[in-house]
């Protein structure tokens, strides 16, 4: 029994290649996670364990795939960057969108009960999922400034979602009035807010909630570097070259490998934080710092 | 702080959609599940936890995407068919494959101690994981076609892997010989082998390993039908019958919605199959069953 | 000298595959021809020799593309049919979108002195050209509503044009009045206008401005036929029926490529034309008529 | 009669936009030129007359479309560049690609009895033709990498033809004999075979055949510059800064129509040429020379 006679089906598969050169963005998002946070009563405006949970995915996302340089999430989202020399899976858009989905949810679902122990809170159906699409960006600038988009709309979500429900949890409003109070507000009048009727200074808030979370491999910081190149790694060389540096990328995926990923909740708008940390942007590893 | 300085990169997002009219069928397939089935011992040549478990979490997705009209699974890949109807998620290629992905995920987590209750199956990382593809069928001769190429598939690597089994687990051949003694060998060779030599009747093997897993909604069959025609749903309509058609659609979504989930074992190459389950390909739920 | 240190710049070229078993339509649009036709003083509201020019464009292109089944214009613009069974250009888009607007330009260069053989129409900087793209559509019923949707469209562009332009060069309005007069008007008031104030029945117009112009090849028309059914060609076969229908293929190509190919000026849309003409939908050569 | 019910088959256009800040090259190459050339009996290696057409098919494109830097051509093939900031016709793949294969074909037509002017040399059918794609580079680098590999392929070619042709015309051989002579022999070798066979110093000749032609806007070459950086231009900048730009932009865009333009066969693989026309990285126009 051939099965010459159906195998006809597989040419209606088409290609999805990114094109080479370009910085990978996968943005994931939760699924319908407004109606989650009800169901499991999330603490407003941040839940501490279900941001924990999403960064435990993320770092276990990162250890399982070595070609990621980079991730960034706020609230129910998580942005995964590979180098643009990234050639993992040829570089097919479905493959590394849904490997890393995939990844992501197993471990979101896997590591549940450790951040949410407690027997009320156990997982029923309908269950948590993420669905999320890839990106290219041509050039460094490109990256940072997406880098920077997101961290720039967490802070203005959080600032805005801290000023509603301190309004609401302390200020006995309803969500319709607290609304009406923000409307056409700026960032000011929040702060404002904030410290005049409740004695809140905003920049006190856990960095965790104003700036997102940032995960990376840890290497030892450059202190006065001058702003890293990313340099074109496909372009001209020799084949020999070429064999070299194939022995030296997987060297460097083995040493990247090894690195401790680091979570941290800092600014990756400003150069300072690409400066210090010269292998997210030339994805060749730093030295591994001596105790951490 | 306006984020307005950085949204431009939105602008990289491109569309994906999928075009109007075709079948879709969103593939997913086990990541790397050679080394997973080794890891947790899977029994060989079929795990009937394993495929259980897969199948349960078909179910669950089938149950939260009602526009799913039927799957089909073997071994560690599943393949779920939406109607070339459907307008979910504007038939955004990333969002549909994503999306049945993670809850396939999910479920398959969620569910593993159901399935490997024992201690020592407990799930600990690197975690299973599912990658996945859409691919468009222009006809439903295209799409009972890409069923029946899997369905064979199924068949052509159970029979082999139930003689290749035999001979290690009966025979005591090692894999190398086995599959010598496999190489080149026609179907009817295999039956003769695991006839004659270990008194194995093939057809006597459990449906589930021979035919795959059918997942479908539970309908009355219809007994005398001929083969149904899938109506064009976005032609030639007035506005007015638009309208209509959409009262009616969300009605049928509601009924399928409540249709009872049915996994089966069974032909999908033959017409009967279809012929007897006409709402498969017309989208058209059925009569719910008196008692099931 | 070698170019190996350069040729990595070709994996930047993407596929650009159509999926199989659809039906193709590529549309091409005279680029800024409301300027053009001002420049070379088009008749209004239809210029005659302009419509035989790209009668004659499309027909040239029609002999050297063979693959083409139909094709249908108006205005400035053309719709060339790919039966859903072509594999020209393996059914690279840009391939096959390109060479129709390339060959279509170099007949409409080559022709125009012919069409207007005027001196004082000679062709000068710049010169007209088109752009163009392909659709794919997976149904008969959607192919040939696209071809209805262009046929209407010819109609009520017409009806509107000629009643403008009457409004003007016989009413002696000017443009503002005349699209002020038709603002909101109907049809039936359009046809109202024509026949009570300048005695104009638009039935009696030429059929090419109210039908446009439909290419095809030309067979001895079926009489009492069904509707056709356009066969998959592609699905369930054997390797050595293949092998018999590549044969046919080539035999029904070059049939193809000795037909006649007439320009008509009639309705599309009603199943009478598709029914007597089986050969568009089928793919399949009919007879030759024996004197035409 | 209103067109509603068919209407819906515009959904099936699927968008084809670039991504942004990526530099595109189309390439347009002849169809069937070999056997075109034959016909028309065009002078082996090279036909000047044919060249200095292509030539002049491509200063017409880009002055009708001031968004296209830079062009090089070789055979019958040519490629197009528009700068990574174009945003013209919003970047959709087959309207830039179309447009330009459109007008190319349209001069080539036109121009041909000017540069083909014996009547024996008329055109007829089928005529010339030309396909074409659109290919994304993110790197200047990647860009480079392009127009140099094009360059090398023109030098490898024409060396080679030259040889051939030598040997054919001057030396008396037949095509396979030549063809044998040449197979599997070096840069070098080809060289000594012209000079010590024939007496010719390939260095001696021309440019046009040995380099290709090079077209672009010509302004004051500058003469110490760094190596020009590509600016980011959609990176971070406020509203304001954009609406300054925008209006810019447009100046720019009307000196660059203004410039001459010229066809030049020189080197662009070294920097030197890059470094003195930074107006081709930068896309700000030059200072128009004084008198050329």
């Amino acid at each position: 029994m051939a099965n010459s006679k159906y195998e006809y089906v597989k040419a209606f598969e088409q290609p999805d290649l990114l094109i080479p050169n370009t910085w990978i963005v996968v943005r994931i998002d939760g699924r319908g996670f407004h109606k989650f946070s009800d169901k499991y009563a999330f603490e407003k405006p941040n839940d501490r364990r279900a941001l924990d949970l999403m960064n435990a995915a993320a770092k276990a996302v990162m250890m399982e795939l070595p070609d990621i340089v980079i991730a960034y999430g706020i609230s129910d989202e998580y942005s995964f960057v590979f180098h643009k020399s990234c050639v993992l899976f040829e570089r097919r858009s479905s493959k590394l969108v849904t490997t890393i989905v995939s990844t992501f949810t197993a471990y979101y679902i896997h590591l549940w009960s450790t951040y949410f122990p407690d027997p009320e809170m156990q997982l029923t159906a309908p269950l948590p999922s993420f669905d999320g699409r890839a990106v290219q960006y041509p050039s460094v600038q490109n990256l940072r400034d997406y880098m920077s988009w997101r961290q720039v709309d967490c802070h203005i979500n959080n600032l805005y979602n801290t000023t509603f429900w301190t309004l609401i949890q302390k200020g006995g409003l309803d969500a319709k009035s607290a609304e009406k109070d923000l409307a056409g507000s700026l960032a000011a009048d929040k702060n404002e807010i904030l410290f005049s009727r409740f004695g809140i200074n905003y920049n006190n808030e856990p960095d965790i909630y104003k700036k997102g979370s940032v995960v990376f491999r840890d290497y030892e910081l450059v202190e006065h570097p001058g702003m890293p190149e990313a340099i074109d790694e496909d372009s001209a060389k020799t084949a020999n070259e070429k064999e070299l540096s194939k022995t030296q990328a997987e060297k460097d995926r083995k040493r990247r490998a090894k690195a401790r990923i680091t979570v941290q909740h800092i600014d990756v708008i400003k150069d300072e934080f690409w400066e210090k940390r010269p292998w997210l942007l030339s994805n060749k590893p730093g030295k591994i710092p001596k105790e951490t």
